[in-house]
């Protein structure tokens, strides 16, 4: 399929290369252009405007880092919603609030185009890899249209339904899910190391039984050995995601005292100078709490 | 190996029944006699009281239902610190306050006897088929000694240490663990019916993905048909084990504010009602908070 | 003082009133232009719009229902900004987002005008008679040039500092204390009421000794009666200001995870169903949560 | 009137030594004998055991540190249950739990005698000048007997009922209320420092008009002053109140998720190594959380 695709970041950037490598014809664009350059050689076109990337054809991917990046390239003069034809399809992969998938919804159809969210689950490295799990909803023959460009980028594909921001909930709601595991982490391993348990033979007990799961292995691993290296998901990042769900959940009168706890946690973290640190380091604060030490060896000169 | 057991419940029973099966020469002793006559059929002796048990050999293993029913057991007039002989060993099987776990230790030592925490993770159901997970901690040889006894109720072994009481921080820990994932689902579920998403679809994509694990298959479902029969763990029982956890966490000054959110919504379900409801319908609180009406089908006359 | 008052809901129009009667020179506008026409009588100019209440002299006065309200009457052709002459100065009175407050006093100033920030607390009867409590903030001369404003429509005035963000924190944190008392109200007249306590009897105490205080008696009495009419500030409202702190705190690096804890609590309170009802009713999810049968007689026919 | 007094701490001295002045009969008895003696000039007399003490007349009252000191005194060989005459009366003024209260009540009946509980609110200085807050609950007309007893050592009486354990639940929930305000407060004040505020304006505005009470205006200059000297009433004891709180609720189902936080707060403040430290400096918490240094200026030399 020919599409546009727009956003050269830490995900953007592997997930069009994977788009090329499948025999897709990719016009890309990106605020920075060197970005584009670099998939020059690999077959892109160059877009010199969101217009142009947005009036190539019918189909335009995007994949910002937040709803401020998406709204400056969909709205306004020379935005998408003006630049797309009549029938194209615009399929936002970012991670974005619910409110914003439901404008995006309401006009891009006042437009007469298509618009599908399709957030993905995945660190850079299953970007790589073409191993992302994309989370697709929208009208369904658009999703089945969009079906090779999910199939280039992800390995395992979950449509949601035909409301583009039931989408954006379920993403939300998987980070949740994530975030949570991490929160009991933390509490169950500064509890272990207060009555001197190795949380490395906790987490192997765990992950060798009821919790066998990967968000375990990955995860408990970082937290065990109390290192963060390297940052998948900064911590600003994972705070704005919570948000993101909390506002969902508020607009639907919804209570997360779970994430509102993590919420605070999270703040805590950015209040004590952690900015550049995986968001999985938020378990730190509840050894902290404990009055543990840091386990994370000094660095060597 | 020859040894007393203690305790004929739910789990004490088929524990019992196992190492029967496996060829261990097994005294039991059951406050309600009847349960004893039922493994007598199967080879079992019975004891006529706690201090023939004790007596009985050189390790008695319990399996109660509290504190209070292990206290009664243990200390006082006939309780098996006084009637076990120098060098025996007791093993506590029991989900039980790691305070009693350490006063147990030193009543036993004190007594010139051995005591090791092994408690155990898993339903009814795994107790039957012999695949518990079992936790042991204690003096390398006594735990070693119990290797059998292990063997036969357990598919797993997972040893945490040479103090009994770490055993004990392990299952509360992990029942802990389970809690917050429980807690977890039952906002994300909330949230995501709030917006129309079946929750189903998104357990789907979860376990199959970064949550590919027994605990959130097994609760996961259960939470999404909003059905918690039949019963394998009460409210009121998963809620002794929480306060359990804190009270743990408070005596090492270990704030776990995930798990004080978690009593506080237990003591909530029991507030209205849910005495006789597994414990795993805490989730429906979520529910209940967002004005969602439960999804439990009425029962069928 | 001759000055424009713009906002004449439930707060603002006897505020309006109280300047008429204090003899100063007041222009009005109003969305609902009916509402001017009450304030004729009493000596008020009607301004046909914002523009000419903004060209009207050199103190425009702002008491809107929220941001939303307040940035339609500032911002864009023909609102405050565009239309104030330069040196004039704009207060807003109303409860409103501290980024707000601070965008406000940037494009004031870049228009060569002056902002100050003096919210008010007090209920619709205090602002009947003149007895709000004033807490400005913004430049010293421009509040000192307010001061015969302030004096008509409050009795206590204290000035918080020369940004006027700092008087929209203090609003914020205001309410946020008396949400607090609400919610600590709440949980324990529920606790009192499960061991067959007379709250009313806990609360004589409580406001005859430490708790000696408006906030305790009023909202008190509120809670012991379990009967909030007539409503005085809605939990839609209640809510949006305890978003607004946590918005403020977030943006400054702050947990407030009792804030959060209450925001969860208006939710839930929303999510069954009371839009309408008074803030203070927040408590009584703790009496629902215990179980507790609802206090208030049912009204009668 | 006559009667018997037990416990000569921080509260139970003053008090003591009110009744001597006031004209009563006071026979006392404490663990430590030296503290008897410093009575003895005042005219008191001494018991030598508390079996004495409890046969000496026809009231006892204690003022104790906790429940393991008050069982000590009541149960057993030589306690008060067994030493007080059918018929005499005891009033417990410690801070209790609600269960201890309840054994108290019946196994006091059980001996024919009558145990009325009468809690006090007061810091030291208040036990000092006879101006405590008591709050009795038990059989009318022994509440009504000691009636003398209270105006001896308090300034205002409230009556809470009947029941014995009323009074404790009183106390407990009067505590939670102090620190519930106490951690607002911490809340608001770590805010309003993070925009530049001066929480002493804040804290002059509160106390001024809606929160004009004594809790706000002595916890608060606590607070701002970030110096918490002469403790007042330890961390360790104020987690004690607020854990006694919470195990009362959870045995009336009744959830108190405030009360919770606080816990964790404190738990976290004792991690931190505050044990000597006064509960308000709970407050301190949220200041560190929001990266704030502290206040308190450092000791001179």
């Amino acid at each position: 399929m020919n599409l546009a695709w727009i956003g050269l970041g830490r995900m953007g950037m592997p997930m069009a290369r994977n788009l090329l490598r499948k025999g897709h014809g990719v016009t890309v664009f990106n605020r920075t252009r060197a970005k584009c350059e670099e998939l020059s050689a690999a077959g892109a076109a160059i877009a010199p405007s969101v217009a142009v990337a947005g009036a190539s054809g019918r189909v335009v991917a995007t994949m910002l880092a937040d709803d401020g990046a998406l709204e400056s390239v969909c709205f306004g003069a020379g935005g998408l919603v003006q630049s797309m034809p009549r029938g194209g399809v615009h399929v936002s992969m970012s991670t974005i609030s619910v409110a914003l998938s439901q404008r995006l919804t309401e006009e891009h159809a006042a437009a007469g185009q298509v618009y599908v969210s399709a957030p993905v689950f995945g660190r850079p490295a299953a970007a790589e890899s073409g191993t992302l799990v994309v989370v697709p909803a929208g009208p369904p023959s658009a999703v089945a249209q969009l079906q090779p460009l999910f199939e280039a980028v992800g390995s395992r594909i979950f449509p949601m339904g035909e409301q583009p921001y039931m989408a954006n909930v379920v993403k939300l709601s998987g980070n949740f899910m994530i975030a949570s595991a991490i929160e009991a982490m933390g509490e169950a391993f500064a509890l272990l190391r207060k009555y001197g348990v190795d949380p490395q033979l906790f987490l192997d007990m765990l992950t060798n039984t009821l919790f066998a799961a990967p968000v375990y292995k990955i995860y408990g691993s970082l937290i065990v050995e109390d290192t963060y290296q390297p940052v998948g998901f900064t911590m600003p990042l994972g705070l704005k995601d919570v948000r993101l769900a909390l506002a969902a959940a508020e607009a639907a009168e919804t209570p997360l005292p779970l994430a509102s706890m993590i919420r605070d946690h999270m703040i805590t973290a950015l209040a004590h100078g952690n900015h550049n640190a995986d968001w999985a380091s938020v378990a730190r604060l509840a050894a902290e709490n404990a009055g543990l030490p840091p386990r994370q060896k000094a660095a060597q000169p």
